[in-house]
């Protein structure tokens, strides 16, 4: 079977120079791969009309399938629409449903129009158009001798709307697709090359069709198995058997099965139990509560935290002795421990993670340097606590902190049962 | 002055297959800028010689400076060295610096080293070494018929410490870079092409050497100045004084005239007053607090947050009548300004933001449908709600929620003055 390739073009200075990160490619990277399609190569380009041209004559020698995202807004620093036109050999003209549509969203937003909007409805008579049920803004799908380019604006929720409702359909008919099937398997408290040591005779007796990924993430790591071929039963069978021999090698590290997030597990741990979560958070500032609340449903399970990031909050609200603090600082083993207490009291909850650090970049001593961390984990019977030091920016000690709490609360949660 | 062009090629499967958002070329594109080297092309391919080999062609072909990220961990599927041994014609060989280094890293922690670790100090003998002070892995300058191309670890902190201590310094000594300056400001409450008519006289009138870019985030819009040139002072003169003049036409919805977020302008006033903030949030999950203790030093003027999920918590924590809940709902006017009066008192601070609403995608009903959010700020002397509607997925309306109730606080703050 024939492997069908994508390549992804995004358009706009703003991700040249930095000012805005690139995530629509990789959602459209996931969905592409989830369907049977290879993305081979994403390029970036600016709002310059040598280079979008030249990239697609790039990739139009390379790939079947072109996916065009920016460039298509109402502002002046746009100039994808006419290029494509030129380059189509097309020019434009109104589309009766882009404009119909323009009009239903100002009406809906009770907001006047004006000529750059009505613009918008503008497509080269050369394409096709993809209704844009989220924006102003059409999309097009072009064809130029068996290559098929797809122009989608660059607003992610307006180019995913449209992946899903039109382009991934229209792709799926017109192409006899592989089977492609992912396993996916996240670790914590391994480094990468000790995890690859510890599963080299694993790999290296993997069959061709399967291919082996390691993913490090904030101090875990993902390992995905790719499998790609024509008998789905069959391949079905191979990866899951090969699967689950990886599960058994790397059990001791293993901290879900699936492809979800530590805290996605942790929520299933939980909702499964019919127990409960509370945090108090001292230096994660409210982010371990916001990856929690991030996950449908967490109202299940989350009944809410307490960030204390003032002493006086830690000693009003979660009832941590002020001896405690005055003996020990903020960020010492004895107040995490109280803090977890103070929260299970006034929260109420049958489990409860506890932070207390020095972020940075200011704020350390020598005694406690910046990324200085206490974590406790506990409930109505016991608690427990860790020491961390973290030696990165304020950001990411905050996200390594929160993660490290997760696990810590993902162990005691199994070992508490 | 000759006009400095950089080329980015990022290295890995997991950015196609997107698995991993690629953070660092925005970072990177970023960096060059400010040091007047224009990123002209991004380009991202996967673990495959001939790709790679033919994006470092292409790139080539086109810029003076490759800077290349990733495929130089220590597990089997990186192939990125030995491919850059080829593609400049040399061997590996072991790098005694590199080695001492990778030595060091795991004395530190007190880690045995395995043959996989060793071979990150080995590098082609035709480069010259950049070393890593935060990993294993050393970069690798190469030079080509007057191109440079630099290879460095895809991990985030690896590479930006390389790209700051090493990169950058050998980059401004080796070219004489032209004059770039910006000049940027953030706008909310306007949408991007009603700000694009309202400024577009400004616009047409701009000299050539100033370029304007529209950057929309998150219901908010970034506008940003850029001129490039030979003579700093002149250019910074006429920059100012065109910003100024913009500055003057969207001050109604200006936020703050500096590339700052929302949140770290809040910081700054409530740092210039000496007044103090908490938040008690319901549909936000701590993220608003997450924002805020983002920025270093917010513990000068944040006290906490009370994050009430579960209605208890409002009621025990917040004193939110019991009454009111049952009356009006969680997701009700009512309901937040007694949050924020609860907060008030009970973290004691000059100002509070409370937020409750359904995030989605389940708990919407005909009369509060999914993206319903109310949002209350007040001091001790009033309180002032709002209620909006987002129609997105439930993390992005978790962040328009939050970004709305920043900005309502904001101007709050600026008429309790």
């Amino acid at each position: 079977m024939e492997k069908i390739v994508a390549s992804i073009i995004t358009i706009g200075d703003e991700l040249l120079i930095g000012q805005v990160v690139d995530t629509n490619s990789a959602w459209m990277g996931q969905e592409l791969n989830k369907n049977g399609i290879w993305v081979g190569r994403r390029v970036a380009v600016g709002d310059v009309r040598e280079d979008i041209w030249q990239a697609l004559d790039q990739e139009f020698q390379r790939t079947q399938i072109i996916l065009i995202t920016g460039g298509l807004g109402p502002t002046a620093d746009d100039i994808t629409k006419p290029l494509l036109c030129d380059y189509f050999g097309g020019k434009l003209v109104v589309d009766p449903g882009a404009l119909d549509n323009v009009k239903k969203i100002f009406a809906r937003l009770q907001r006047p129009m004006i000529d750059r909007n009505l613009q918008q409805a503008e497509v080269p008579d050369v394409c096709t158009v993809i209704p844009n049920h989220r924006g102003t803004a059409p999309g097009m799908w072009f064809e130029k001798e068996g290559r098929i380019f797809v122009s989608m604006p660059g607003v992610p929720h307006e180019m995913k709307g449209m992946m899903t409702d039109s382009v991934i359909p229209a792709l799926r008919q017109r192409f006899r697709l592989p089977f492609i099937a992912h396993r996916t398997l996240l670790t914590a408290g391994i480094g990468e090359s000790f995890l690859a040591e510890h599963i080299k005779d694993f790999e290296a007796t993997l069959p061709a069709s399967i291919k082996m990924a390691y993913l490090p993430n904030y101090g875990m790591v993902r390992l995905r198995l790719t499998i790609q071929g024509e008998d789905p039963v069959a391949m079905e069978t191979l990866l899951q058997e090969r699967f689950d021999t990886l599960k058994g090698l790397v059990a001791e590290w293993m901290v879900t099965d699936e492809d979800i997030s530590l805290q996605a597990a942790i929520g299933r741990l939980l909702r499964s139990r019919g127990q409960t979560l509370a945090t108090a958070e001292s230096c994660t500032g409210g982010y371990i509560a916001h990856l929690i609340t991030s996950i449908p449903g967490s109202s299940h399970y989350f009944k809410g935290s307490v960030v204390s990031y003032d002493n006086e909050v830690k000693k009003k609200m979660l009832h941590v002795a002020p001896q405690t603090l005055e003996q020990h600082g903020a960020v010492s083993q004895a107040t995490v421990e109280e803090m977890v207490k103070g929260a299970l009291a006034q929260l109420d909850t049958d489990f409860v993670i506890a932070t207390s650090g020095i972020m940075g970049p200011d704020g350390g001593s020598p005694e406690k340097p910046v990324g200085t961390v206490w974590i406790a984990v506990g409930n109505h019977q016991q608690v427990q606590s860790q020491q961390f030091s973290f030696r990165f920016d304020r950001l990411r000690n905050i996200e390594l902190a929160a993660t490290n709490a997760l696990n810590l609360l993902r162990k005691f949660i199994l070992s508490a049962s």
